[in-house]
């Protein structure tokens, strides 16, 4: 195909229209953005723009699409003989640096994840729930390993142990700003420090969850 | 005052326009709901409507008010001199289970965040924004006098630890659904079970950490 009108390539000025779609959409909902908010804010005529996208949905696909892709690429490229501790710090640490290095596209996926079959065809919603799941099953699978090696604490569902992983790395999108006291790197140390004690097996002679109950009780 | 048009006290009609407002915004997001779709919604005319509500803005903030006064009120019932180990209980458990019993409520509250200065007066968002960061003070609190009293590990810093509790019991509303294998009060059991552990300070004798760190090595 055709260079299309204006300046640039075709896909640098694909990547330049995601930037600034998932900037208004970050600042204003996806559902309050027009295709002609967009074509302003890009400088361009409304016609260039849907040259390149042909609706505003299909720019918001593009931009969960990319996201998730981007998050599951890390996870794919884990060693697979990893152990499960590892495997538990690399799915928190490195989802909490992937969402620190791209803060706006991971607010809009998470802000409009409510909305998708409204906003997106059908098979869309297919394409980035099936995204979704895959990388849920990167943190069920290393919390079921964990517990086949005796590692992690057999008494946990792998599910909710995997959502609450999945919290406190989607929780952080929310709450982190990049002129936060710690670094994303020393809160996603923390982060996975937390996460992967909270996961590891009581060792029968460990008295300490008893003993704090025991105080607690005392102390009412 | 007298009471308004229509069937109900006061109270109970301003209850219904609550709730048939919360399922509209869950179902659709904020800004594409209409005071029309919420009279129609309610089979009330317009003017009906705008007698108990004077702007869409009113009726959000009073959903997000109530919702965020509710988990205080839990916060707040615990007694002052709790084990910090049971205030992590709590924290985690009662607001679980609070949000499995407000699902609408609480999703229409994590959903319309990011957008709450957009929404609404700056005299509203002030007065959520203080109920959020009451509600953070909580676990961030618990934490501090885990770590004073050296059953909390003092390398942690109270904040980060506090924002991976609001994100597991954030999350659970994305995740959970009524019909899940599990209930919410299991779910509460397990996430504030491993909320906990991994608090929990690191007893000096204890080699996990490390043998499972030199474990990997060996492995890769």
């Amino acid at each position: 195909m055709a260079e299309g009108p204006g300046r640039g390539s075709r896909k640098n000025r694909r990547a330049e229209i995601l930037d600034h779609a998932a900037k208004l959409f970050h600042a204003q909902g996806y559902h309050a953005t027009t295709m002609d908010d967009l074509a302003e804010s890009l400088k361009l005529n409304k016609g260039t723009l849907y040259y390149y996208y042909e609706s505003k949905a299909n720019v918001l696909f593009e931009i969960l699409l990319n996201t998730s892709e981007q998050r599951l690429a890390m996870m794919r490229a884990q060693s697979a003989d990893m152990s499960s501790e590892d495997a538990v710090r690399h799915f928190v640490e490195d989802t909490i640096s992937y969402l620190a290095q791209h803060p706006v596209e991971a607010a809009v996926s998470f802000q409009e994840a409510p909305f998708l079959s409204q906003w997106l065809s059908k098979d869309q919603v297919r394409v980035i729930q099936k995204r979704h799941r895959d990388f849920e099953k990167h943190a069920v699978d290393a919390v079921t390993k964990g517990q086949a090696g005796h590692v992690f604490d057999p008494d946990l569902d792998p599910r909710v142990a995997a959502q609450a992983l999945t919290g406190i790395v989607s929780w952080f999108v929310r709450w982190y700003r990049p002129n936060s006291r710690l670094s994303a790197k020393e809160i996603a140390r923390q982060s996975s420090s937390l996460a992967l004690r909270g996961l590891l097996v009581r060792e029968a002679a460990d008295p300490r969850m008893q003993v704090s109950r025991i105080a607690s009780a005392g102390h009412a």
